[in-house]
């Protein structure tokens, strides 16, 4: 018998093991490389993983911020957005006069950033330098090692690809990292969030047109109350996500503004008038989504005011997710104790003991995600109203917190939207059921019987647990006949005609 | 001579006087009234002051929700929105056939409502149904009330003109409550806030003109950095405002729709075709400001995502004024310790012990409100989240902050503008002095002598507590005179020519 | 017929009517004085309200911060506690050397603020220097212009009793403060929050013993579970009671440290030895609660960590009144379309047109509640987290909001309490329909047919819609009477004897 | 010459494979295994990955919780503890009948689930079922495969050693989740925390000693005010740390006891009487912890009160390490244009283009943890309010923070230690300038000249930008000789003898 060996592909994790604290229960002991090749900057040299393209600086990082471990690093959206944005300065600056040869293997260098595949090269984690410079010199230190390899130079040597002068040509940490969370988060927007949220949207919107003409009592206060369509209730979900849909959009005029092109203070010193509008332009060509230079790259760089913006559009989107997914679990409970007027699919077995029992899990896992959402939001505003005098230095945790939240709704969505929303069923014999049962159809007779008579006959049904119609039957108000013809829900469900 | 009466005005609290609890240290023992008149609700009779207006469910409701006292009433910009609300409904409803009269002498109560005048007759707090129905009510009972009176009646006698067949007519809290809150966060967003941002904005860019030519040293991660100017410094700040102001517009269109028209629970049952549009309408002739019907009444009673939303922009307008009054506040530090690159306006001593104290006490009220709008932000949230079914109930919560935060941020915008913003000098002579002493002007000789031998300069001037000229010059890179022909910070204020 | 005079007894708002700004719809008119007196500060000269006996600095700050109005005035509470300080300190300051007259005239005027009929005169607002300083000033004010009055001298003239001298003796506004609000929360906690948190528990308390042999069916994941009785399902709302007392108590020992003798920046400047001690022993006495010096007055002034721990503990039982009373609502919902196993008390009418609606309005307001100080938290931990070098300058906001929350769940708890629990009853025969209804009783039958067999008889009831019992003996498994002997929920409340 | 080989050693990602969605730039490719072998459950058969010990449970959530990808995996430590739980229950068991064999095993497994070894089999993520039955299976899966492993049987047989009836014996995923939580979220305080904010403690309070003598100005508003020692202003932050450590330890005794023995909803069901108290007495054996068994079992399964005042406890730690941070970063603010008082250890490059520019990297990471804890507090407030019932289904979500929380103070607190604090430096000569500049040094003359003429002499200084003494001088006051007789900073830092 071959027993699995345990371990054998454990996760990579430099990061712990280079700063040499053993950690009892750490899932991340990482002995990925045991030869070195030495790099420099101007603290000295370093030993980094002969098979990691980053440089010192990278190197120091991991050295010094050994917090949270790997699950809290900078999250990839955000990588490949430096991917793009160091691909379009590299364009820009041939254009200023850099090297086409050095400036083709940055290119190419960005392109495989992109693409993700040297994705295990960014190991530095949100709990750094607030500006994110760390972050920026591992993309300058990857991307240029890479771009020597692609030239046939020797990886550390800088040449013929320096990764300040050539990669972060006319730029600086405090531009370039605003520049890349702002190209992430549209980018993910853009490309996971809106499209998850459409599918839902849509799928709730099916749901609703379905259920268009099944009649169910309406709640307010948890209370019964008069009735509505199941088609009329999923609308409102279907209107909250359209709302919401508009309002993530409502965020990305001032969310693609970029900081390019302000360098270390705002001022732009040391880079080229022009420089910030074709970066845009670039980045725009690269995404095929539109982004501007920002009008003000003092505010672009000393406070993130936009993404405290952007995350409260999430926020409200958290909020609604929290209240149809909540509306969805209590209609679909039971299944002979709860409401019960939904059938949700089952997709696990719900317990080992209980046969039967089914349980709401994606709704459960959707309100989960809206509760961490709306924690961030926390975190966001606490971290975008401490910006200091030019910079504002919490970056990497709020861009972590954006992305986080962009994520989770999309992924949450989707799931929500495939296992559960889709195979949702009307229980149309329980609604019709407890529809017939209520008191408050008795409201429709205030206008025949006057709000006093009908009162009596609600509160005998209610007291003697019979039946509206028997009530009223039996106080003489009206013949079983009469009750049938006047008591219609269907009548119930619009306003009077003028 | 006379010594003062005590308490001679004290705070109206009919709520805890009728409750009848005395606290010990309360500051609401209320007794304006010694005569009572009986009004009745189906549940029954109970003696109202013979002095207010209100019936017998709102004295119900004093009764029942003991919660907090006076000042955690309903604002006074939701009644004034009811006063709008009733006005318009009867209006409309005068066109639907209610008799001319009483709509008339509604339309008049509801004008003294919205004067403000009747303001003490709503004495119910936040903490009460989370329909807010018993506010409804109160505005039903008021104005009918005050309506009888108008005609001649006699008060409680519910004619000529009832609360809720004339008042309430074709209306229900459920779409009333929340058509208020939408009506009173649009007017109190238009009259007060956006104007108030403005002046803010005003007052910092002309402060950002008038200190346009003053160069200092700009700051990142706290520490010293290239310069830029004092003008530039507080563009970033105007930019903040600008996009705050933008921020806060954005979120109009989705809070200027009405809820008006769904009553009970969205199908609009118990009112007319039309009366939702025509009501938005007469309530746009009446504020001057423009509403529109909701296009999706389930979702207007049972989310409050619109309030969400419109939150998210208050809170990020609170985390640029935080922003902003820190800076300022630091800026201005000393007067000899500290930064000290600006005066602050005197208007108070700072302490009875030290000469010649004054503190930033503007800026630490700002911060303050911003503090109380971000937990403020966390409040509307959860309170937004948990809608069900067909009513979320925690309106009255929700509005209750958000009105809240718009009258902080308003009032604190205009206070800080008033008395600080206005006043603020330049100390010219000190941020030249810090200019000049700066070690990282010593970058606009990257070009000139090489990075390496720049920073042997400046590290020598740091070692040594020399200037960077003397540093300069004593290793023999520069005779004083280039030094100064070289070393000026205002080429270092902009992106080089092309 | 005499009609109401309107607002005959307006508000009073000194605040507004001095600074002048008429806002189109205050609720803040306040023409309560027509006469002035001169008082004055070392800025100059003022018109105070001849009825009033504050002083000049109070009126400057009435003028510099007019943000919010009277509801967002420093709560009563503190106020009070600001009484007990400064007698206290002066019955140590006589001790010290401060004649005994102006001792004993301070004392009484202190004790006309402890009782409340002072609190007109404390008009300041939340939003003004970070510090309270003018706070502690207006106190000095008003304490210093009785006394004078008591000693027979003329308002404003502070003599005898001069405000800094001899009321603020020994003092600064650093160590006040934060002293008043310590005194503050601790007495709140004390004599409103825990009697009003003891009352709810031992009414769900008596509700659990009562209910102790009502089985009913349980319910995870709002489904369908295994039973257990309603006293059981108390019990557990009565534990997060006796925790959440437990946990209130347990902030008490670091929150009765108090800052008093640390002076302006925490060395004791210009106090006593000694001074420190004695103030604490004092305010235990008076208070009849037990208060000890800080060991370290650096951190009693620069953090106020204390109150954002015990703001926490707020926030906990928050979360469990959330709990709780959602699952009551949840419990009592109905009458016929919701779960329907508790009724609540009918307190008001639910709705004009629909009879028999009654509303857990009590559950709503304490949800609210709930939101409110949920929200608090967040910014009581801003406001805490920002301390800057020797002082909190967030110091109103924090009390402000810790107040707030203490008396929200103070009165919100007693209202429930006497409006809510203690009128609960169980509808035994909607809870045992349903407890026999349920299929999850088969999870005791595993052990006699195994969990296979089991599973088809709940599978063939569900799909038939039958009872458990039915499918049971339809399938052959057992016999009605075996079914019945076998079958009983009432085994199902404990573990098994070992 | 050797390129790297490209993403050699991806991140291992079951979860998006076997999903099979390929997001464009997923970190998770996740191709780690061919071969498969076939599990089942009730819902049917699976395949899985034959190098793993999961079951069919674990692979359909990984199937139908697609949501956030590795990072959003249950921390290792709860996984540990679910390890220590399967331990003692098996233990325990045995005592009560199970086959010694079959628990040996268990307990062999178990315990490399405790040691970290099988880490990469716990692939579930936070946002799957709240109530984490998922994550209990793939406990039980693991384990259960893992001993049929040790005992020579074939993975998925189930035979010997059963996953549910064997592994999960007496247990439910509603008693062992909370407990699990419970078990981490003690451990990692005590083994993690605890330790570092100690070493944090003690580092500050060797500083403190170590500043003692060093007299510096203090600051209040920011403003200059009456002179402390730098010692005394660290003792400060000491109190803060040591208070801190209080408060965490405050939280154990309610966060250690344990839910174990509640089984499904809280009654026990289908365990045996005195089980509980037995695997709480087993798990403190396991963990050298003490544990105890939660006095009621329906609070411990139906609300997280004890994790949401534990994560209180870590706020207030958070918002204490922002205060203390931010004061650092502003005291070792420059090197010229600052505070400069401190000078805090280089540790990286600060700039590429800026020579001398160091960064308070270690501060700004500390901070940005800050904001990370506070937003996380909301999470799990709002999280461990949303209980329903018998069963809070937010558990996931609510150790996922909570645990986070911890790591990153730990961390983060360690970082700042080793990084930062030990190597902070006084700038004795700086501090000593600012000191004698100050104009606040006047308030001693306060009993020699009288207020008013000290008033003179600190705004003559202020007004012609003088020292004091030469002002004091100028205006002959004092000789230069009394002046520095009697103004003596060091008199200044303590209270007055009695």
């Amino acid at each position: 018998m071959s027993s699995i060996r345990v371990a054998r592909t454990k996760l990579v994790d430099a990061q712990r093991a280079v700063a040499g604290r053993a950690r009892p229960f750490s899932s991340t002991t990482a002995t990925m490389s045991e030869k070195y090749r030495t790099e420099r900057d101007t603290f000295g040299d370093l030993q980094v993983p002969a098979d990691r393209y980053w440089g010192a600086q990278t190197q120091r990082s991991l050295q010094n911020f050994d917090i949270g471990g790997p699950t809290e690093r900078l999250p990839p959206p955000l990588i490949k957005a430096f991917g793009v944005l160091k691909k379009a300065a590299s364009v820009v600056n041939v254009g200023y006069g850099l090297d086409t040869k050095v400036g083709e293997a940055i290119q190419q260098a960005a392109d495989d950033v992109i693409s993700g595949k040297l994705i295990d090269h960014f190991p530095l984690v949100v709990f750094q330098t607030g500006s994110g410079t760390q972050s920026n010199m591992n993309v300058n230190e990857v991307i240029s090692n890479r771009a020597i390899e692609i030239l046939g130079g020797e990886l550390g040597s800088k040449k013929p690809v320096h990764p300040n002068d050539h990669v972060n040509m006319s730029q600086s940490s405090n531009d370039t990292f605003p520049t890349a969370m702002h190209v992430a988060a549209v980018t993910e927007i853009q490309r996971e969030l809106i499209p998850a949220l459409t599918e839902l949207r849509d799928a709730l919107d099916a749901k609703a047109k379905k259920f268009d003409s099944i009649i169910k009592i309406g709640r307010t206060h948890l209370q019964d109350a008069t009735p509505l369509t199941l088609g009329q209730e999923f609308s409102g979900y279907v209107q909250q996500l359209t709302n919401g849909i508009e309002r993530v959009k409502d965020v990305l005029p001032r969310l693609s503004l970029l900081a390019q092109g302000g360098t270390a203070v705002g001022t732009g010193l040391n880079t080229k008038k022009g420089f910030d509008v074709k970066v845009a332009a670039e980045i725009s060509k690269i995404t095929g989504l539109e982004f501007k230079t920002a009008p003000n790259k003092f505010e672009a760089l000393a406070s993130h005011d936009a993404l405290v913006e952007a995350h409260g559009a999430l926020n409200v989107v958290a909020c609604s997710l929290m209240k149809i997914a909540n509306d969805i679990r209590y209609l679909g409970s039971g299944p002979r104790c709860g409401l019960g007027e939904l059938s949700l699919p089952e997709n696990e077995p719900g317990s080992s003991i209980m046969p039967g029992k089914v349980n709401p899990t994606q709704c459960e896992a959707l309100t989960m995600v809206a509760a961490q959402v709306m924690g961030n939001q926390t975190t966001v505003s606490i971290a975008g109203s401490n910006g200091q005098f030019e910079l504002n230095v919490f970056k990497p945790v709020i861009i972590k917190n954006v992305l986080q939240s962009i994520r989770l709704l999309a992924d949450g969505s989707r799931s929500f939207t495939k296992n559960c929303v889709v195979g949702i069923e009307a229980n149309e014999k329980r609604i019709n059921t407890l529809l017939n049962e209520s008191l408050m159809l008795a409201t429709i007779l205030n206008s025949h019987l006057g709000y006093d008579n009908v009162a009596k006959c609600a509160k005998k049904a209610h007291k003697e647990g019979t039946t509206l119609k028997e009530a009223t039957v039996a106080l003489g108000f009206l013949t079983p006949e009469e009750f049938d013809e006047k008591v219609r829900p269907e009548l119930m469900l619009y306003p009077d005609e003028e």
